[in-house]
């Protein structure tokens, strides 16, 4: 990240070197009454297509502040491929949730609701406004999606087959889940945590006949919801993601 | 954990089966107005030193309850040797970095503050209290001890010589922690985390002249102080502490 600019805003248009666009209302707001920004100060700005860029304030209006791309700083780099399937929680539990996820690096969210599940409710506004924070904040370049809740049948059901389901089984007492990551090393996973209270007997049996299920344990203490995904992501990118494999070409595009 | 039982209370007092004893004001309130507890009902009660026990109510006070223990359910399990320093953050973000280490496992909080920590704030009795709260809901045995703040210097000056300080430094871009912790496998670990805004030069030569420091780095986005804290905690666990190990006879005091 460049160290001298503390702005870091995301862009949803494609930026090139050379452009200039207008920032949303919102954003230029922002820079105008918030941070008191002044012609031709600099920012950082990204796309969640081709990276991140600095830029110069080149024009302030009423409502709007036009800028101008000037150079490329950083590709974009997708984080590793894992997905995260969670029912949601309280107001600021999910909001963590959200938060800690997309900072430590993932592809999608899958809200989904099961028997125990205390709210079917998912702002999908108010989710991607955390997660465009967190990858603003972050100094990431890539937007992870987050899909409309559907139940948890649904969400196995349609989970693609060469996909591994992480399933963070708090009834398990062996199975720790780096000796699972380390012997299989699966590479395209979704992470399942489930809601406070756990599964029901009929979502067990419904998890068990799933094919490409790694059922694992997190730990002899019973994680939250919120710090069982965090701890899960934060094991698969140490054991086989993000945090293993040097950042390679595949994984950049520039 | 006794899953048929939902309530779970730390006492101060060393608990032996057959003993009757009288629960705290707050607790007896908690048990009488907010569960509607009746006699006969059990819950499960922990110590911090002989570990966990099913009780029952047998009288019921205006003021007080008194519970008889019962029966010993798990002997106190002391996480991996592990301690945290890290600046006091924002309210929740204090609150989240205790709640979350706690159910995730260490031994001792040391908040330190550094020139761009923004408060040298911390509640001792508010984080003590998260820490029982989360302690009584992972069903933990063992109550981390917070010590008072102080600055970043002494902290580092007063560790003793054969702990092993995890410097977090969100500068490094190579190190990654998981590498190091593999090579190193540290047994005996202080982690640092920096406050928003990282260490200043002066503070960073403080620490690398200090024996015994392994600078880390945990990835290529840059986390918030608290999500660092947790992600260090959990690769520590993940790599050389209590997941690791199988829960083991040093670590349990029956």
């Amino acid at each position: 990240m460049n160290k001298n600019i503390s702005i870091r805003l995301f862009c949803e248009v494609t930026l090139r070197v050379g452009e200039k666009i207008s920032l949303q209302t919102e954003q230029s707001h922002y820079l105008k009454n918030v941070m008191r920004c002044k012609i031709n100060e600099k920012i950082l700005v990204f796309d969640n297509n081709t990276g991140e860029y600095t830029a110069e304030i080149v024009n302030i209006h009423k409502r709007s502040i036009d800028i101008e791309i000037l150079e490329k700083t950083k590709p974009r780099y997708v984080p590793g491929d894992v997905w995260l399937i969670f029912c949601p929680l309280k107001k600021t539990r999910s909001d963590f949730l959200i938060e800690k996820s997309t900072e430590i690096g993932l592809r999608k969210f899958l809200p989904t609701y099961s028997s125990k599940t205390q709210t079917k409710k998912v702002s999908l506004n108010r989710s991607r406004k955390n997660i465009v924070e967190a990858v603003e904040q972050c100094g990431g370049t890539f937007i992870p999606e987050i899909l409309p809740i559907s139940s948890l049948a649904e969400v196995i059901e349609e989970l693609p087959e060469d996909r591994i389901l992480i399933f963070c089984d708090e009834s398990l007492e062996s199975r720790n889940i780096n000796e699972c990551l380390l012997l299989d090393r699966p590479e395209k996973v979704a992470i399942l945590v489930g809601p406070e209270g756990g599964f029901s007997d009929s979502e067990r049996k419904l998890l068990r006949a799933k094919k490409n299920i790694l059922p694992v344990s997190l730990g002899n203490r019973m994680l939250r919801a919120e710090t069982a995904a965090v701890v899960a992501l934060t094991m698969w990118h140490g054991m086989v993601g993000d945090w293993l494999k040097k950042v390679d070409h595949q994984n950049h595009e520039s």
